[in-house]
């Protein structure tokens, strides 16, 4: 069986400077072993994460095409300074794709009940028309479940679930969280409406605040309203929420949420503390929306944290059964709870089209691309 | 028994924008109860979280003083932006002095054996003459012990300690420490020669690189040098430190530290990883030397935290036997690892002289002033 997958490579070239390139490989899969099956992949999402392996620290916005058809391929340049950052995978062609659904066209012995099932899968090299996998990495979606409904299966729900399971981990009650209007903020209004947990949601533009307040969201706040911080800081004391998640990374935002919970806290604290208040808050960053620096001020005494938050590791913190628990609650809830939107559906072949590229590469909120292999 | 104390008061003036106030109040003290002692204060040190007290966010380059001897007083501006962050000591008189040393001159029933010993205190009030105090809170030092030998045997002895214990209790291996050459710094490396951890001193000029090496520092890195951070990360490669102190809190030193800690890490890494090493990188800010916002670039991967850290809270983590067992240590290695050096020694009165007071308030490494109630 022959496979195209997207792939991406990166290169020092002669000058300092580095290249990637992104073409599409063509391979030949062997036939599924005993405890495997071949699926036909039909929808794999475009993440924010799946960026990352695409695209490395190359400026896409110099990248050309060359090529036609299936001998296409993007070349965009890396900047010396920023090559070290990729050394350990100089030379490497990279098959992209961290998850993605399809529908089990063959099964080994072993496996035979997943014949013709609709099943998603986490592990990249979903961009691609078809793979290999274990049965028992495959999440069986219920009956009735097309690809395209179970293509965002994990990155976006158990990121969503993780958050709240990290909350009480950690002891605390409340959830703040931005870029909230994301097809995963949009799963942390349900998960959180349906866990009774309370959650101050951030967004940026009011049609995201009508968008959430229409999914039933009772915090909203938009920080691009001059009030911002005063709405922030009047809901994080209705909800004494002190964890946030913060998918943008930089700029100001992730101090200014420190910092209102410690003016919310501090409504509630007795005495002066010259330190602050004891209440520990703590922000995590999960995404890099906003490249630039992460800025503190630090008005926010001495009891806080800010750190990354990463989907294995927190995975792995909690545990093979706890781990399968989220998985199940995401298959059954797949067209409720977790239901994502698209912005468009594109082949394999349009993921090298420079004006395609430009626009699944933008990550911005609401903007969601899905490749459909066999679409093209 | 009269006794004077500085102390601060902060007020709101009519016109929207604060005062602060330091002045020396006089009071009566009762005779010590039956498990108390009065405390002839003889040594008391100016640490950077008393001038946290002493100045709060006032604007000290404008404060003014008036009246004569201990009718002096001096006052300062604050703007009234940042008016809230002290609303809940408006109004008040707070004693300063966080810690000292001194002498017991009258011991309750109960107490009869501190008579006449040479003792230190941490619990506030210590910029003063006398001192009532609880027994049990005071720490005997050995015969022999000056009360300024004494006087600083808790807030840098205790943080000193208190960073090689939370390295130990978070299971990292080595420390990185900055503004390495001061008191607590030179303590840091003594504490970390005795107790083999190994250790990366920061520091920002060439005399500050000498002293620590006169002292038998292995890792001196000079953020002043045009390769510090090569000097850094060959440091943090050799040591394998992930977990680092910084006294200093504003600028990009912190995410420096995580940067180069990242780096180090990568030296080791197998495959390509697109999210960063799997090695926890952690910076715990403990001061606030540079004021400015704390910057972070964000080049060290998802596996990092950052955050406050206080000795109270540290001091109630590990709990009252291990916390006294640290005391006990601090009392028997007072006069060697936990030595103390003083740029000058002033009055009482002194404090409120304005040329006085603008050096003391500098917080540079290595000056270091020592408050002495009788020596005016």
């Amino acid at each position: 069986m022959q496979t195209r997958q997207l792939c991406s490579t990166v290169r020092s070239s002669g000058s300092g400077d580095g290249e990637l390139e992104l073409s599409l490989r063509e391979i030949d899969l062997p036939a599924p072993g005993p405890e495997e099956v071949l699926i036909r992949v039909e929808a794999a999402p475009i993440n924010p994460s799946d960026l990352g392996l695409l695209f490395g620290p190359a400026d896409m916005s110099s990248a050309e095409a060359s090529g036609e058809g299936a001998g296409r391929s993007i070349r965009a340049p890396i900047p010396e300074k920023l090559l070290p950052t990729v050394a350990a995978r100089l030379g490497q062609t990279l098959p992209a794709g961290n998850e993605g659904a399809g529908v089990v066209v063959e099964a080994g012995a072993d496996a035979a009940d997943l014949q013709g099932r609709t099943v998603a899968l986490l592990g990249g090299e979903m961009y691609a028309d078809y793979r290999i996998a274990k049965a028992k990495q495959c999440l069986l979606l219920p009956e009735g479940t097309t690809p395209e409904q179970g293509a965002s299966c994990f990155v976006n729900p158990l990121t969503a679930l993780g958050m709240v399971e990290t909350m009480k981990l950690e002891g605390h009650s409340a959830l703040v969280h931005t870029a909230a209007a994301s097809n995963l903020g949009q799963m942390l209004v349900k998960i959180c409406q349906a866990d009774g947990v309370p959650l101050v949601n951030i967004v940026r533009r009011d049609e995201q605040v009508t968008l959430l307040k229409e999914l039933g969201a009772e915090y909203v706040c938009n920080s691009s309203d001059p009030d911002f911080m005063a709405q922030l800081t009047d809901a994080l004391a209705a909800t004494k929420a002190t964890l946030g998640f913060d998918a943008t990374g930089g700029g100001e935002l992730a101090g200014q949420i420190l910092g209102a919970m410690e003016a919310a806290a501090s409504r509630d604290a007795g005495a002066f503390s010259r330190y602050g208040s004891t209440v520990h808050k703590q922000v995590y960053i999960y995404g890099g929306l906003d490249r630039s620096p992460t800025t503190l001020k630090r008005n926010f005494g001495m009891a806080w944290g800010l750190g990354g938050w990463l989907l294995p590791p927190f995975l792995a913190r909690i545990g093979q059964d706890a781990a399968q628990a989220l998985r199940e609650r995401v298959a059954r809830e797949i067209t409720t709870t977790f239901a994502s939107h698209y912005t468009d559906r594109i082949s394999l072949t349009e993921t090298l089209d420079p004006s395609i590229l430009a626009a699944y590469g933008r990550m911005a909120t609401g903007a969601k691309y899905l490749v459909c292999p066999h679409s093209g």
